[in-house]
């Protein structure tokens, strides 16, 4: 095992908040001392579509936590998910069958493990004990907080100041996923900055109930390929963890290069002291191309086999290495907005790259068009390009679109 | 079994309010034709010290709906009792051993038994069924109202805006209580008017799971002997339950004429039209002392048996009747304000009704100084006199203070 001092910082990569770290160093070192693993908890509603690396922030700084030798324990929500929403409002809260939940969580659990190392993951369905208590045990566990204290939540506070019904019953999710930490007796427990109010009401639970409270890790949020928006689906800025390797390696060749530090601290497990070097690296005027090229190598290595590391490496450097794209080419500046396939066929008769709409319209159908280095169908003709997509028409005719 | 119009009648009979009268009618013309009691419910604290007239209220309603044939349930809140206040921060909720609870019990139904009938009374203890809830069904039970709705229950309105911290725990107390009229599938609940939230919350949860609502009948606050406050032990102002068939004679005979019929409404189950014509007398000039004579009667015989009755009766003419108090005795108008026995002596000098302080206080150890018929002592000598307080020195001497 690692000395406290040395875990520490390897915790403390790419955190937003972390509460508190001198408790979390006296833990890290009475860990150290007695060989004793600290309990690592991650709670789950399994309801979450595709995991993408934004999801997979959290479970990379439990990864990391795991290979230094700590105790992770995933808590599926499954009392929450089989009792729904009991005013039958929100059809997002449908109770499920006691299968359901098992096969969504092992769906779901199958994803996970594309993170974290199965072997040395426990998976604890909080059913388990949240079923057990009467209501002696909950109006205990309901007395630990107060009114005040649940309407400071956020989504809590805006409804009940928009006079949106809140139900008592929803008072008792928080509580519950801070019991979850009782029963764990759990020493950390990370989420998202959106679970701040639910962690921490987990460390109150705990000193309510007389345990040792947990440390809070919060992870940011991370952006998407845009650099901008948070990294979603439905924005279509993601990198699923499911991706195929060539998409995977192209797609992380997209982000801006300002996001290279944060994808680095945020979606892989590379040590801080090595992005310390490519920080500097960066500040030394290394090309910032040549480092994302590394930082996609990283991160398809993360969740593919070398040999699909290797294709994909193959496969990009043929379609976009520099020989296949020539270091200068020519571009097209136009105002910025939907601009389609269809739109941009006048500017390149203009260049003189086609002769004709027919003529582009026939090399589209045999293949000989090709944006960011996918070939291009007449189906594709709507679709809308954006800033520094690259068009190949041919062999040896390209252009770069920059948007004014 | 009584028509429903006639049973409305007296059901209606002091009431403060009742949700609501159309469905009531109902309910108690369904009751007659199939011959079926309607199920009556009282919900008790068994906290509750020695029962006087004013507690006495809502019983005396219960106990003319008895009388008209109808079920009733006690239910003793000893399922909270069971728990206290789990923050421990109230002493005056501290939990209960099940004895303790038990005995309190005891002692509180023998009180209630002076007014009800023993023999035709259910009495349950609400720990049957609340004890055997699990947390799904407390999320169900939570589900069926809303924060916002709690927040409307005057005290915890209060306690937010003045931030004075409210347990989530503490919204159960309203909806343990609505679930008691689940449980007895309750037609009518009771109380004073400082249940309106807790009674009216049985109706919704009723209306929630599918049963017919309960009829809310609340019952207003009893004054006390001086007319103005609310009738209370600490105040000094209350005909206690278990009083002597004498004291509480006297005490009736003490209320101000505006209030007797109030009080036969109240505190008797005189028959509505009865007390109509008790009305009539005294809007005929009929002397209010001769109607409250008769009050006196009632009141005490639904405590006492008839030989005490009449042995109160002998009592009072003796020490009170127009033999012993003459008609027109002198008055002392004095200064409104704390006045002792002690300050009034030198008055009793001026009407030369006692020559020296000396005097006064030989009489008075003698027993020859009486106050409302009650002799004092030399213990007495600081206690505070009111208006309209009649003292009697010696054999003839009569005074009454009037306070100006």
């Amino acid at each position: 095992m690692l000395k406290a001092k040395e875990q520490m910082k390897i915790i403390s990569k790419g955190v937003e908040n972390l509460i508190n770290e001198e408790e979390l160093l006296r833990k890290l070192e009475r860990s150290y001392e007695s060989s004793k693993p600290l309990t690592i908890k991650l709670g789950l509603d399994p309801s979450a579509p595709d995991i993408h690396l934004g999801h997979a922030v959290v479970l990379r700084k439990i990864k990391q936590m795991q290979d230094l030798g700590h105790r992770v324990v995933i808590v599926i929500g499954d009392f929450t998910g089989r009792i729904g929403d009991p005013t039958g409002k929100s059809k997002g809260r449908a109770a499920l069958s006691d299968e359901q939940v098992k096969e969504n969580a092992k769906t779901y659990c199958d994803q996970i493990f594309k993170v974290l190392d199965k072997e040395k993951t426990e998976v604890r369905f909080n059913s388990e004990w949240l079923s057990k208590l009467n209501f002696e045990d909950v109006l205990r566990l309901a007395s630990t907080t107060t009114v005040a204290r649940m309407l400071e939540r956020d989504d809590f506070q805006k409804r009940y100041q928009n006079q949106v019904p809140i139900g008592i019953h929803e008072f008792f999710y928080p509580l519950m996923q801070a019991y979850d930490s009782i029963e764990l007796n759990a020493d950390i427990e990370l989420g998202g900055t959106d679970q701040t109010f639910n962690i921490l009401m987990g460390r109150s639970l705990q000193k309510a109930m007389g345990q040792e409270q947990q440390i809070a890790i919060f992870m940011p949020i991370l952006e998407g390929l845009d650099g901008v928006e948070k990294m979603s689906k439905s924005l279509g800025n993601y990198i699923g963890v499911n991706e195929a390797a060539e998409v995977m390696f192209k797609k992380v060749m997209e982000i801006p290069d300002n996001l290279i530090i944060r994808y680095y601290e945020l979606a892989t497990d590379e040590h801080p002291d090595e992005i310390d070097k490519i920080k500097e690296m960066l500040n030394n005027n290394v090309n910032p191309r040549d480092i994302k090229y590394n930082l996609a190598k990283t991160i398809v290595s993360l969740y593919h086999t070398k040999e699909e590391l290797e294709k994909a490496i193959n496969f990009y450097d043929t379609a976009f290495s520099k020989k296949a794209i020539p270091e200068n080419i020519p571009e097209l500046k136009i105002e910025a907005g939907k601009v389609t396939v269809l739109d941009i066929i006048p500017k390149l008769k203009d260049m003189s790259y086609v002769s004709s709409k027919k003529e582009f319209i026939r090399l589209l159908n045999q293949g000989g068009v090709q944006l960011n280095g996918d070939k291009l169908s007449s189906e594709d003709i709507n679709i809308f390009l954006k800033s520094g997509d690259v068009i190949r028409i041919g062999k040896k005719r390209f252009l770069k679109l920059i948007f004014d």
